[in-house]
């Protein structure tokens, strides 16, 4: 309306637009959750509840941010792909991760009581912070979900024996610490970087480990070992989303991003656990790494 | 646990650190909220009860991150400030601004029910998006606060006239617009523009104008007026706190910034309305602005 | 050797490092050439020896600095490019473009003499200002490359016209520049637009614009056609640095480093004068653009 | 002239202005020149021609670009203040840094044979690399300064002493190394410690530590005890220059910095030795520090 005076001060916020042409990998993380899920007495060492509302938050991200082409969520983290042609907000970095951190926090605390009925929230609330890294190649970022998904697995090869060694086999938290340190990390190592120097992902081999304690790893629901991660199948948008798979990827006008808000949010997103390290997981959908961002190829 | 062939995808994560001795501000705006506050029959030209829960939330944020030390609130936008010394997150941006954001968002959410109790929230759900803006000086952070503060004045002016047209006068949206740009937008301009210069913020000046509308711009509530800001008044923290005014600031320990945030917690944090343009304000509140960051001096 | 309390200040320069795996192209060019050719009567409108010196303090740079791939000049300016995999200075901006920049503008005035006998270099100097950008993939720095020349095609293309104009014409400079407003401007979009559309480069194309002004724009230099870029060619090196082909590329020691800068400074510098816009400069040169940075095939 | 389908790289520069109402210190550093000075045989501890080249080369920058304020330089290094309103290249860090370092080199290398007649510069040639820092308060950049000026201290209190015992002592290296730690650097330690923690910067007390290798410290040139500042004295500029102080500090026209340019270029350029670290110095010389960049008062 008016100039102030003071108005100077606003040439003091710094740019900062993401490098244009690199895929852009926002990850949020749950702050204090140990504490947290102490509080509301999470399952050890998974709570199916937990996790299935946090893939809730990422579904509704998803939904209402349509520029996300993948998602993908373990323990109290879930990292969002923006395609390498994502013009949201200019890139602004600050913009991004913020929008993003405080739409999955509103979903997180308005589905709280779905999956949590009988603990209702009290405060401290969960929070999460957030960050966004640019990958400049696909081999980039595949590493980066490659990176997580091993992750996922280390941590939960690790977690579920520690808690079985505490739950079925009477230790404390010490010495069942004690017993992995000697049974477990160091074959482990071995074994891990065997698989990860062959450039494979083998579950079954860590079978191998496990028998010392009468765990049938395998047996282990697939969201534990593989994470989750959400993604727009084809054939779950309308003919018009589906017809754009064949137009030239341009700068879309404010209209045409909110058509693509409201077609994202009837859409189906699927949530899987699929090992996403593997080529196959790719290969078969390609328009993820494709030139057409958020485009879905048309069924054969 | 064990480093894996994509461990190095890490170094792509470039460092953010906010520039040191300067005060930083971080400011979250509601995303969309022209429509949200249509979907919830936000009264016009305020809404008291959303503004009283967006100083809910602040007030949150404020116990939680006892590094700040005053938060300014206005229509659906916060600002909160820390002081030049704050270590908090390695003055990581992204962490500060995910961090505010995903707690502010947290209690918005959490809180909703208590203020409006009739209309439960539905998806999309409210979110905001935040910045971190670095201010060198005592006077470029005051003028930041005056920046907001103005711009609180003059939207506040405008919209209460503009809604008095409508609601009292019969107009509809097109012809009290039309009718503001000409009674009102032109000695309005020559009004502030004289009040700017001369460096007064003298709001009883602005009633000449209202004198049109028959609105005793006076009689309005102080909140709409002046927005509201938050801090922790001196007398309202435990004697240890107070004792630290006379030490040194230094580098806090974990256990110390546990302590400090459970004692920030206790506070009577204070929200007012009062203004902030004026010497006046920080001359009566000196730990604001000193070197002493969070600290409250002991009461005489 | 003893740390002071200023020591502290050190920590207020903020880190710098450019994102990794992305092409690094630094720039420079001259300051106020304009006024520094006219003071040195640089012939117009090119001026070779003033060309040839640019080439000569490039190719010092390049044999200074081995881990540049390709640099690129045309007029007072130059382009140096750095393979993705590039880990000089840990990929600092401003060490890297200061250290182009000082050896650039040392090599520049020490060799001035060898080309400008006549007229020796008085205050103020030459100088030159640079700048860092990072390119993603090879196609976007491609474009880059085929950015610079195009434009010193038609920077070229006009200067000469112009030139011809005043010195052949007998016209004054606003005369020049009126006419070719008229008679050069209006096709050259077209023709340029329809070349650029068809993805070619077709300099034979412009001579039809050069027939009204009687100049074979053809037997013009290739030189100030084309610009100037500077690589090192195969068979140039001594056989260690050939074998290194086979080699993975790693993490260099520093004598290594050391090592590589001395061979590349017996190295022949190629300096030539082709189209880099076309696919076949780079088919010819695929160590380029090949994983192995600064390596040199094997001749067959 | 014409746009083409290249251009578009050139978004990919990233905008780098530094943060505003800093003080900005570009820091430029010889490269190699431990190396570089055994080439040319500069004598130890302290080559006069070497220091007085370097001031040299720093004079012509501080005439060419009239935004600096002060300069300060030791050894192989220089340091160049822009006062904190400076809007030179809109702040660009990569701007200020290049430009800096290429008018320096350009000096450096034109002026060398005035100081170095015996020996004539051959490849490899000197450069320089450098970087920029903001530094929010007047204490920040004073500590700067001063920081600066104990490392000359220091380093020159060492070398003076390691050259002592090899050119009178008849030590080599190794045992000079050897006796400076047991006799110089434990006291050292003690009573610099000691200096710095009472604020004060006392070079009389370190005589102390020199009686035991017969050099009288205290007799040694300033400029190789103190490093070497530039700046412009009142009374050196024309009267024009000397109104501007009851002026407002203003943007300035292209036309008015020219001017500036060459208003500083007949400034007499003050080069002296003298103890920065006290607050003598800089009371002394208000429009340092002032909010009227590069001016200066009448002279009473």
């Amino acid at each position: 309306m008016i100039g102030s005076r003071f108005e100077y001060v606003k040439h003091f916020e710094q740019p900062d637009s993401l490098l244009p042409n690199t895929w852009i990998v926002v990850r949020i993380d749950g702050r204090g959750f140990t504490k947290f899920s102490t509080k509301y007495a999470f399952e050890k060492p998974n709570d199916k509840r937990a996790l299935e509302l946090m893939n809730a938050a990422a579904r509704a991200v998803m939904a209402e941010l349509p520029d996300i082409t993948i998602a993908y969520g373990v323990s109290d983290e879930y990292s969002f792909v923006f395609h390498k042609t994502c013009a949201l907000f200019e890139r602004r970095s600050s913009k991004l991760v913020s929008t993003i951190v405080s739409t999955f926090t509103a979903y997180y605390v308005h589905l709280w009581p779905t999956y949590f009925s009988e603990a209702p929230l009290s405060p401290p609330l969960p929070s999460f912070d957030g960050r966004a890294v640019c990958y400049p190649t696909v081999q980039n970022l595949r590493d980066y979900m490659s990176w997580r998904q091993v992750d996922c697995h280390i941590n939960n090869l690790y977690n579920t024996t520690f808690w079985a060694l505490i739950q079925l086999g009477g230790m404390d938290g010490t010495e069942a610490e004690k017993t992995l340190k000697v049974n477990f990390l160091a074959p482990m190592n071995k074994t891990m970087s065997l698989m990860l120097r062959k450039g494979t992902y083998a579950a079954d081999k860590n079978e191998i480990l496990f028998s010392k304690f009468s765990i049938n790893y395998n047996n282990e629901p697939e969201m534990y070992k593989k994470g989750s991660y959400e993604l727009v199948e084809p054939g779950t948008h309308n003919a018009a989303l589906e017809a754009d798979i064949l137009a030239e990827p341009v700068q879309k006008s404010k209209t045409q991003a909110e058509n693509d808000r409201k077609r994202r949010a009837k859409a189906r997103i699927v949530v899987e656990h699929l090992d996403i390290i593997k080529d196959e997981f790719w290969d078969r959908r390609p328009w993820l790494l494709s030139n057409k961002p958020g485009k879905v190829p048309k069924e054969p």
